[in-house]
């Protein structure tokens, strides 16, 4: 009944019980052997197969450590009854194609014709022709490299190159020492817990950025929410309190989109200095600046090395890279050193290919067409907001960043908001999670993020906001 | 005297304060400007470059929070002696260059003509072509998606891709779902710990896989050594201990190169479930077996999901790559779901080029021309050793994996036998680190890996070997 065949047998690939395992395993589960049904004894297939015992009993052991077969004392093994059998049902499967950003509790299954997705980007302006060019170019020149582990801290040409783009553009001042490629804000957040022992009490931003937040409180940390409004940081918050860290977003708050003025960001440092704490700078789309005069990062007019830099290429490349930036104070290089075992860096090839896009002028023209092509979707979506919603919608946070903050005069919340707009095939988001504590008073705040769509969508998705909301609205 | 010229700016790139930093700093660190010579006053300079006060006084401010300029009360700026500013050297610059093996305490110095690496592999195997073609293709067969943040435990369809791999050829059983991408070990090993809470003692190899016990220690677990030698694993030890956990390399043991046997895979199954307990198997090198029976994974025939299972793409493919996988047990998911914001994973771009490579066939094709090639090499180096020292050097740890251990007879210590192969340009490692108590009893062990060198390397490295330890070994 059982047609188990040494010539099926591939010897370079599989080893003789794996052969054979997955030959009773396949009959099994495509009923070729019916349920409960005897198979051959260890000592019958071994005379049939004329080999050892040994991989015929691993083979039996396996079908049975994996359900597919199951042993009666002193009679042998048994297929099982198929229909029975599903291993990965047995418990409830959970939903866990995560992204890192969850903003909306809408339920999955809803169909949206228009997102605002504030974490997009842009896939049209991604470089591709380039890329591919960089990434041939170096699986090439770095071939004599391929075999070996590199530097986990980044490798020392990127980071070179990095230095100088910062230095260059951003008017951050680093050896190129002080950077640590990562892959992502929460690799270099996980770092961070580990470099700064003793710290308990860390200042957040209130709104802030939620995934770091939830990382912190994952690892242990207090936090202190220090409320963010459109005029001001409340600093008497952050001096009445214990912090000895705190985590801002200072080129475009996450999520208000306040950008923080050179005063507070002087105040921020002096506190920092007094308290020896540490100000961790997250400069997530600090590249993208459409009106006014850019205000220095907080890491270039810091004299005392109390800013932790964190950047991304996630916002003005791709985020489909993984590959993000932390500029330490020069004191923080030498505990590092004692975590080595805990670092992890991105691919030494993607890390070639970008230092290449770096080096030989790309990312500067790249970033210049990112910037143009993203301010004039910003002034697109203001001007179809302004035009189409009048005064009964007020725009703050924006003149920065991908996203900017509407808020809505009605006497709905923002869930109801997103709800009507999710009616429509619109998706915009009310970052509730962004809050640790909720502020219900006043009119809703909606976010809307316009790198990922395209102007017309944009116009469209607007036209649509306006039929589900125009009749709720406050003239 | 100073050559500030407006025309020189470059609006769409650098902001006005960045270009008057710059060319300041550029012409003090040039001595264009001399040392202690005051810099024109704000105001000279507004009229001069018709703009406002703002950007001017950032600019100085600037130049004086990173030591190009001081400023003299009442008088103004001044630029500093270039020849005491050095931003970067004034605390002793540490070695950062860190890899993820650190194998040895030889001077860094020293040249070596060989290097029997045990990190190391074949570079000229690394398939270019194949994963250039993977690359382009996935660039332009995903750009619609390369706009947007992925799942982030790795990508569904490599996950799908990898569990039909690891049943087919490893005998592991897991639905996708289990599978977690990552960018390497310690990557995993700090997810782990923040999944098994409540754990505070783990069962460690010794001689163990140190990065990943610094990484435990790191995490303040107190660990218990499992002393493991030729004969046996010290099942003794464990049972008496609190080990809530224990990490094991059973295809290779690492360092020793030790197999463990089926029964002992068994018994540590046994042990895993009375104590409910979770066995870590780190199956580094488990895809390379030359003689002998394959004995099935620890996961294989677990059937009550008490193993963690670590693989990773750095020894079959490349290291340069930084990725790996991790496979759960079902009931750590659901955690997993809540910690969603301490994830990170390698980039989109290699995880879909990974995955077609996988899925079109690839992968099966390359594992086979790595396992023959090592297959080779590792007969080579078998018969190089016991051509050349005949029974002067013990040859163990071998038959599998891409290093041996090699017991040498001679009344010296390993650090001595470096030394002298030092001395004749070829490095070998005594993995001295490897041990939390170091045993100096017995004869020394010597560790050689074969994956990155050429068989005729390997010839000459070993006859250098013989040159140098030649006259100090028993007969």
């Amino acid at each position: 009944m059982f047609d188990i065949l040494l010539s099926d047998f591939d010897n370079s690939e599989h080893p003789l019980y794996l052969q054979i395992y997955k030959q009773f395993r396949d009959q099994i589960l495509n009923g070729i052997i019916p349920s409960n049904t005897k198979l051959p004894s260890i000592r019958a297939l071994q005379l049939q197969l004329n080999i050892s015992k040994t991989p015929i009993e691993t083979a039996y052991q396996m079908l049975s450590a994996e359900g597919f077969a199951y042993s009666k004392p002193r009679s042998g093994y048994y297929s099982v009854n198929m229909d029975e059998f599903n291993p990965f049902k047995k418990k409830k499967e959970s939903n866990l194609l995560l992204n890192s950003f969850q903003y909306s509790d809408l339920s999955v299954e809803k169909k949206f014709s228009i997102d605002f997705n504030p974490a997009a980007v842009d896939k049209d302006m991604f470089p591709i022709r380039t890329w591919k060019r960089m990434l041939n170019n170096v699986l090439e020149d770095f071939s004599q490299s391929i075999g070996q582990y590199g530097d986990m801290l980044g490798e020392a040409s990127l980071r070179k190159a990095l230095a100088d783009y910062l230095r260059n553009s951003r008017g951050v001042l680093c050896s190129p020492k002080q950077i640590v490629i990562g892959t992502g804000i929460s690799y270099s957040i996980s770092l961070l817990t580990k470099l700064v022992e003793g710290t308990n009490y860390i200042a957040f931003e209130e709104p802030g950025f939620e995934p770091v937040r939830e990382q912190f409180l994952l690892n242990g940390y207090k936090l202190i929410p220090i409320t963010v409004n459109r005029e001001s940081f409340q600093f008497k918050l952050l001096e009445k309190s214990k912090a000895q860290m705190i985590y801002v977003t200072p080129s475009h708050q996450f999520p208000t989109g306040r950008v923080m003025p050179y005063a507070e960001r002087k105040y921020l440092l002096n506190w920092a200095d007094k308290q020896n704490a540490y100000i961790i700078e997250d400069d997530y789309d600090g590249e993208f600046r459409y009106l006014g005069q850019p205000i220095p990062s907080l890491q270039s007019i810091d004299q005392q090395g109390r800013v932790i830099y964190i950047g991304t290429f996630s916002k003005a490349f791709t985020p489909a890279l993984r590959m993000n930036y932390m500029i330490l104070p020069i004191e923080f290089m030498s505990k590092l050193q004692k975590m080595k075992h805990s670092l992890s860096c991105p691919s030494r090839i993607d890390q070639w290919a970008m230092q290449a896009f770096i080096e030989q002028g790309h990312w500067y023209r790249h970033i210049r067409r990112m910037r143009n092509k993203y301010k004039r979707k910003h002034h697109k979506l203001i001007e179809c907001i302004q035009t189409v919603f009048e005064k009964k919608v007020e725009i703050t946070g924006h003149n920065a960043g991908l996203h900017i903050q509407i808020i809505v005069k009605t006497k709905l919340n923002a869930k109801d908001l997103l709800k009507l707009a999710a009616d429509k095939g619109v998706r915009v988001y009310d970052f509730h999670q962004m809050w640790m504590k909720p502020n219900e008073s006043g009119y809703p705040q909606i976010y809307l993020g316009f790198a990922g769509i395209s102007e017309s969508e944009m116009e469209k998705g607007i036209l649509l906001l306006k039929e589900a909301w125009g009749s709720i609205l406050y003239e």
